[in-house]
């Protein structure tokens, strides 16, 4: 059923990105639209669905929707409780977006769903056992268990980026904790970590950057031309990023660990030496069994795992 | 059907524990055979079949049984690659049961079972999202996510046991790596601790105590009674603890945390402050989502939770 096709919809507070996707995972067309956040976020609904009928061609049948979208969300029922950025709170999001469209819907956040969408269509090769990270702003995570998300009790399940990493005097995090793993290995963290360093008065290539758009691709390429203060930033975000990635695999015992987000562009200079880490602090046969790899899909890997989402819905609900 | 009942079996190294539970968890009659570690282990399945058939009355049927067996196994099969207490190498023990008893077998590892156990009949409250940890010679853990174990890709997942706590320095591990969790928070880790700070020369109350056989039972004391080594010996291991379950919980985001083993029995002294540094590392929504329990079932934990899972076999088999 060539013709059969679902909505992959990414809901930022910038714009929504949108895409259709057969159940065979490729991807026919892709596009966005800005986000309203006018009226608490109320068009958004209707804008999305205008758009997603418009794009469909006559032959095309539309099975299912998934959304990734931010904030605190309910997964089983697909309820907002409150999205900062969009304006939405208390918010049937799934329920609305069901009626405009008439489809299943399925929504989780982004980085679930760009776990899933990695396990199906990318780096995880569709392994059951998988824990994802995305290195970027911030540290996230999604955890995938029997082949699905890990949401935990209350949608908190693979929030990777809030374990401790310094249990001392670590710098605060926006979760109001310290010393998050978020803050010494995120692409903040590690210009952070620079930042610091320079203010103590060492001698840095990095340096002559303008430190407020310094970021993590100059400090790898000064690491590469041998700056030391660039090697030590990088070498402590990622000593915290792979014991904390080996002590969540000696608990999870996954096939594969696939890290993305705009950090992992590094590529094997970061994956190289986190392999180091991860072997001296993870179990042999846990070493043995997970392969570290870099994710696909970049930012189309949310839109992916969304697809996968609706799909798994409308089999269920075909049974 | 209350004449149907299954059999919760724990195979260790010296004996073997049986017991008759029914579906709805009443257990009936519980008794143990000595564990035949001759011939490799070849006539403890024979031992098991002979004692439950001769201990089931006229009117009880077996409808399926459970086991904790001790060594690596694969999960799904039933197979135990080598046991080194009992001698068995390359063991399809779920086969082997099966044939002698006449119906389904379902084996997992003791931390597993006893983590199922506490969740269908002890301090779990049934819920599907916990972490269960038991503190004895090792520290041992078992997994449950949306209702079932977490094995991971090879059967080692939950094994918490293995988290390196000590980053730099820590002490060798039975494992092979230092600094695991086991090494500081288990009794054996506790009583090294003391021993350390006795043969550093500290003053305690403890050193009046013959050091081989040292207990945390003792330690516990006599930190009550002020002795302050005991005291800082407490504290570290429940730091270390602490910290490890705050970093799981930050990622699996568990409705009950239930705390086991030998160590447990010291109850509120060893839960209160490991409440407060669980507290401390943990992201608020995780803490106010998750209990914190002492087990309910002591050692009969794992025979629970073996019938628990040969009852789902049965189910499941039905449909």
């Amino acid at each position: 059923m060539g013709n059969e096709l679902f909505a992959g919809i990414d809901i930022g507070g910038t714009s929504v990105k949108l895409a259709f996707i057969t159940n065979e995972g490729d991807l026919l067309k892709k596009w966005e639209i800005p986000t309203d956040t006018t009226n608490n976020g109320m068009n958004i609904v209707n804008d999305i669905s205008e758009t997603v009928k418009a794009n469909l061609e006559v032959h095309q049948t539309l099975m299912g929707a998934g959304v990734g979208a931010p904030g605190f969300i309910e997964m089983e029922t697909g309820f907002i409780y409150h999205a900062v950025n969009i304006g939405w709170r208390d918010y049937p999001l799934k329920d609305e977006l069901e009626k405009a469209l008439g489809v299943v819907v399925r929504v989780d956040n982004d980085a679930n769903l760009a776990a899933l969408g990695e396990k199906w269509q990318g780096a995880g090769d569709g392994a059951n056992e998988q824990l994802f990270v995305t290195l970027g702003t911030g540290v996230g995570g999604g955890i995938i268990t029997r082949g699905q998300i890990l949401h935990g009790v209350g949608g908190m399940g693979g929030e990777i980026g809030h374990i401790t990493s310094v249990k001392e005097g670590g710098s605060l995090c926006n979760c109001g904790k310290t010393g998050c793993l978020e803050t010494v290995s995120s692409a903040t963290g590690m210009v952070r970590l620079a930042k610091e360093k320079l203010e103590a008065g060492r001698a840095s290539t990095l340096s002559q950057s303008d430190s407020l758009i310094l970021t993590t691709k100059e400090i790898f390429e000064a690491a590469k031309a041998g700056d030391l203060v660039a090697a030590e930033v990088i070498m402590e975000a990622i000593d915290h990023l792979g014991y904390a990635i080996a002590n969540l695999a000696n608990t999870l015992n996954p096939a594969k660990i696939v890290i993305g987000g705009g950090v992992s562009k590094a590529g094997e200079d970061l994956l190289a030496p986190l392999r180091v880490v991860f072997d001296q602090y993870a179990l042999p046969r846990v070493v043995e069994q997970a392969e570290i790899k870099l994710a696909h899909l970049g930012n189309d890997a949310g839109i992916y795992g969304a697809v996968w989402l609706a799909i798994q819905a409308v089999k269920a609900n075909k049974k």
